[in-house]
């Protein structure tokens, strides 16, 4: 019953005329980054979407997994639509050429990103995983290693898979017990159990290749003794052939509130054979590197459930009639009004509107911002952009996240009685949407992030990245007279930002439970400010748009929906601020 | 894994020193509510729901129901606890005792509703909606037919169903097909379809008694022709017996998110014989009669869910150990200290406390009022208590709905990664809960029952049962100095409420969408504000027993809490009222 079109147009519109990507033609994979390339490839990834993994979303919730002894079954259609991907060429879209690659940039790829996730977010996971451990791979392991596990992984015919979570380590990995001891041949055997790894056991893949954060004998306590090892499901040899089991065994699936067809497996090693990644006792550092992409694509989970939830919710409310508008009967002829006529309907999906065209328009921005901070030629360049890069993606993270199940509930909302059915498909998206706020740091780890490290980095450089473009985009706009409605709201709020920013450095310092305790406030408050920069510049280029005339209602309703967050969504900063400002006394000094 | 313990302390503190229930002893039925009463009524409540029905909760929803051919076989032990739950007496507590009932006020018996929520939503639904059934038949049938179905509803070997419903009319029962034909003796044939009928069939009673709405012929379209019937799933003979089964079929149950252990009912009508109840034609009136009483219910369920979650993710955070508290170690001989040291988890923490907290002393006030209002002697305090139950039931079942879902969400936070797994039992509370903001009326439909009918009830009558003893309140503790912290929050707030409410009066008459579209964001103020009163209630109290001296520590919280509550969580009317003024052209002019 649900369904999904891919938002190509927003993603045309963002990539061309908000990015304007074209100018960036000169830094390497950007080349060919126009229009004709665009355009197929939207096209293609979202046929992949539509068609392949979408009808497979409520099906795999239903199905779900199932666990036989050491294996892991996925539901139907999984392992042909995992192939299709594969032969579509989809894994390798941004790897590098030398290792089988298309070494095109994130920025390209983010539309399939969201596609997949709103499609099917437990098949996401998978491929979303497996990128993260090439990364891994690319940026720590030695030529050697590369050489014999990234090809695979690139092509998608292995996967890879990251096992960091222990029982008594989650957001503390320091606490991690897996131990890796020396073998003679140079390799090393792991022991221990680790749990929460998302496709750490499945049949979609010839081979599993681990990325384990363990501890070598006689490492320092804490995170600074914890090293990265890679451990295949199956050994290869040197000619990379797959040879015999390795000493890697699933003992279980975990039963979760969502994403059922994505296997949460407890993995065991006894004795794995495993090679060192990187150097010892740095295996958290090279998590550190991977960080801020996996996080982006965590927040891409969010955003592609609200976009799913919003799709279905609006079909919803133009197609259920129900009561009369309270102006008057707008379709008299009808037994009731479609309840899109109620305003209290339009204010939730103006609401999912807004958080989708914006967020996506962050998520691209991000994407971009991550690929010139490691493909620009020049070191400036580089650097302004990994500035915006580190300050933003914890607040991307959870502003998408949050908003990913806030949107799938106002979709629930408004499907009314039919939202709690799982046959309408919107209350999965709820319960898919969840866990997005708790793993790859829980959004209260994003907010300590940005408020215990980000802020303070050299006296607030990364703050720059952000107040500079935003003070030069209001002096910009300060005597457009059409764009005050946005240019007004925009300039009030960054003063309440800054205002909490001031009270942050103020009182932190001295008392961190200050700034701990306010940290998520400070975050969401940034957030909003965030968006409404976003929101003024896509409607200053949808006038600029409206004049040349041409799709005069996609750039109308850019205008309309910037003016709802400014007037709707916005002021919630001022609730933001105050709460901030009153400090962590209150939850201190109370016993609990 | 997860735990429940009754809070009988609160429920005490809030009876007898918040609500001072002895002084209406002179009331009706209110007679033995002293301690004498309460405490055993507590106690045993409290032993019924943790030893009885908490047990099944997370087995009801693994097992969940089985449809079979018009049958509905409930999850094991459900039935043996219905069985305790009849033997007990606890169906006829608030009855009329000519008809079987204790007689006792709804506020005694409200401890044990919210109890009963929190420790088996699923469970609590057949006994709560049987409670509706009997309050429609005394409110509305002839003495015939509720000494055939009162009593033993009351004794609750029967059970009662109201069926509203239709696939095309939810919210718009004025929309309803299903018709009632006259029969040659006096009784009627029921034809047509309802759906979403909670515990419409199930084998824990011996007999259903079914309310059911529908037209007779020629009935105006639209509400004012919907009539009230009676038909009980088993016909029953002149002497109370039981007879041959009616044309009374369960056509399926739906799959659901949460409450997998409440039959949601697809029910098929097939000129089943039923009897008409109070006059033709007044069907929905007699509906509104019994809609305070049964939102009022809906809202405890989503402050049951609160506490459970409250309960579950206070006792995680003392246990789980992880990272050290940003002010240093706190238990350096552990391996890192509990999260309860940290911020942000007792920001979370607290916000589940004070809703927890202040919902309970806004429940047992409601009940309460529901009291006074039917029971109280003197017409003008009669009238005094309705027009305050009018105008805060709406609010009263949005704002402890809404709560209900967000505080089992954040406990499921508080639990990072385990929160996700359905062992760890919290990831239900959130399902169970979503759909109290749905059923009894959308929480937006509550919304527009606010300001559409409770605000400008002659011209505004109901507002000042809220605002009068609010500003007598301030006024008699303005110069209390212990009680500014308290006082000045609340006296600001109140402004900013009455800001909105004047703001609605004055565009919402000339423009309906900004009353309808605003109607939430008002809600939402509102409920703030009475909350804001609620807590300094409860402050007062505190600091006066404090001064009495024992029980140190209970009070000590209370006033804690109140603090948190005003600094933290009072200051989000700011940005409401900001959104509701910004009024609804933004939305009406959006293309949807």
């Amino acid at each position: 019953m649900p369904q999904y079109k891919a938002p190509i147009r927003d993603f045309q519109f963002l990539l061309q005329d908000y990015l304007k990507i074209e100018q960036y033609k000169s830094v390497p994979g950007f080349a060919d980054c126009g229009p004709e390339l665009m355009t197929p490839v939207l096209d293609e990834a979202a046929k992949l979407c539509e068609e392949v993994l979408f009808p497979l979303n409520q099906s795999g919730d239903k199905q779900g997994l199932r666990y036989d002894n050491g294996r892991v079954i996925m539901p139907d259609g999984f392992k042909e639509a995992y192939d299709t991907y594969v032969n579509g060429g989809w894994p390798s879209f941004t790897c590098d050429p030398e290792y089988g690659g298309q070494g095109l940039p994130e920025v390209l790829n983010m539309p399939l990103m969201e596609m997949v996730c709103s499609s099917n977010l437990s098949f996401g996971l998978t491929p979303g995983l497996s990128h993260g451990a090439y990364n891994a791979i690319m940026l720590h392991a030695n030529d050697e290693l590369k050489k014999k596990y990234a090809p695979k992984i690139v092509s998608g015919h292995w996967s890879g898979v990251m096992c960091l979570t222990e029982p008594q380590a989650g957001t503390d990995l320091g606490l991690i017990r897996t131990k890796a001891e020396a073998n003679t041949d140079g390799s090393y055997a792991l022991t221990g159990g680790k749990i929460f790894i998302s496709s750490g056991e499945h049949e979609l893949t010839e081979n599993i290749i681990h990325l384990v954060l363990a501890r070598l004998p006689g490492a320092p306590a804490g995170i600074k003794g914890i090293s990265l090892f890679i451990s295949p499901k199956f050994l290869v040899d040197d000619n990379g052939k797959i040879g015999e089991r390795n000493k890697i065994r699933c003992e279980g699936v975990e039963h979760k509130m969502g994403l059922h067809a994505s296997p949460t497996c407890v993995m065991q090693y006894d004795g794995a054979t495993a090679w060192l990644v990187g150097e010892p006792h740095k295996g958290m550092r090279a998590m550190f590197t991977m960080m801020n992409a996996a996080r982006l694509y965590v927040g891409v989970q969010g955003l592609g459930v609200a976009e799913i939830a919003y799709q279905n919710a609006l079909a919803y409310a133009r197609d259920r009639v129900q009561m009369r508008a309270v102006t008057g009967a707008k379709f008299p002829d009808k037994p009731a009004d479609p309840i899109i006529v109620h305003a209290d309907v339009r204010r939730m999906l103006l609401t999912m509107r807004a958080f989708c065209e914006g967020g996506r328009a962050l998520a691209l921005e991000m994407a971009l911002m991550n690929d010139l901070a490691h493909r620009h030629p020049d070191a400036e360049m580089r650097e302004q952009a990994d500035d915006f890069v580190q300050l933003i993606t914890p607040i991307t993270k959870s502003y998408l996240t949050d908003g990913g199940f806030d949107m799938a509930n106002l979709a629930v909302q408004v499907h009314g009685g039919y939202g709690y059915i799982k046959e309408y498909g919107v209350e999965q998206y709820v319960r898919d949407a969840r866990i997005t706020m708790i793993y790859e740091g829980t959004n209260s780890i994003q907010a300590l992030d940005l408020v215990g490290r980000k802020l303070p980095y050299r006296t607030g450089r990364y703050l720059r990245a952000f107040f500079h473009p935003v003070d030069a985009f209001i002096t910009k706009h300060k005597d457009n007279a059409e764009m005050q409605e946005f240019i007004k709201p925009l300039s009030k709020h960054v003063e309440y930002l800054q205002k909490g920013t001031i009270w942050l450095a103020m009182n932190g310092l001295s008392n961190p439970d200050d700034a701990a305790g306010g940290a998520v406030e400070y975050q969401k408050l940034f957030a909003h400010v965030l968006l409404a920069y976003i929101w003024a510049r896509q409607a200053a280029i949808a006038q600029e748009k409206l004049k040349a005339s041409g799709d005069k209602e996609f750039f109308e309703a850019k205008i309309t929906t910037a003016r709802f967050y400014m007037q709707k969504i916005l002021p919630s900063t001022i609730s933001l601020l105050s709460s901030l400002t009153a400090g962590s006394k209150s939850m201190m000094q109370a016993h609990l």
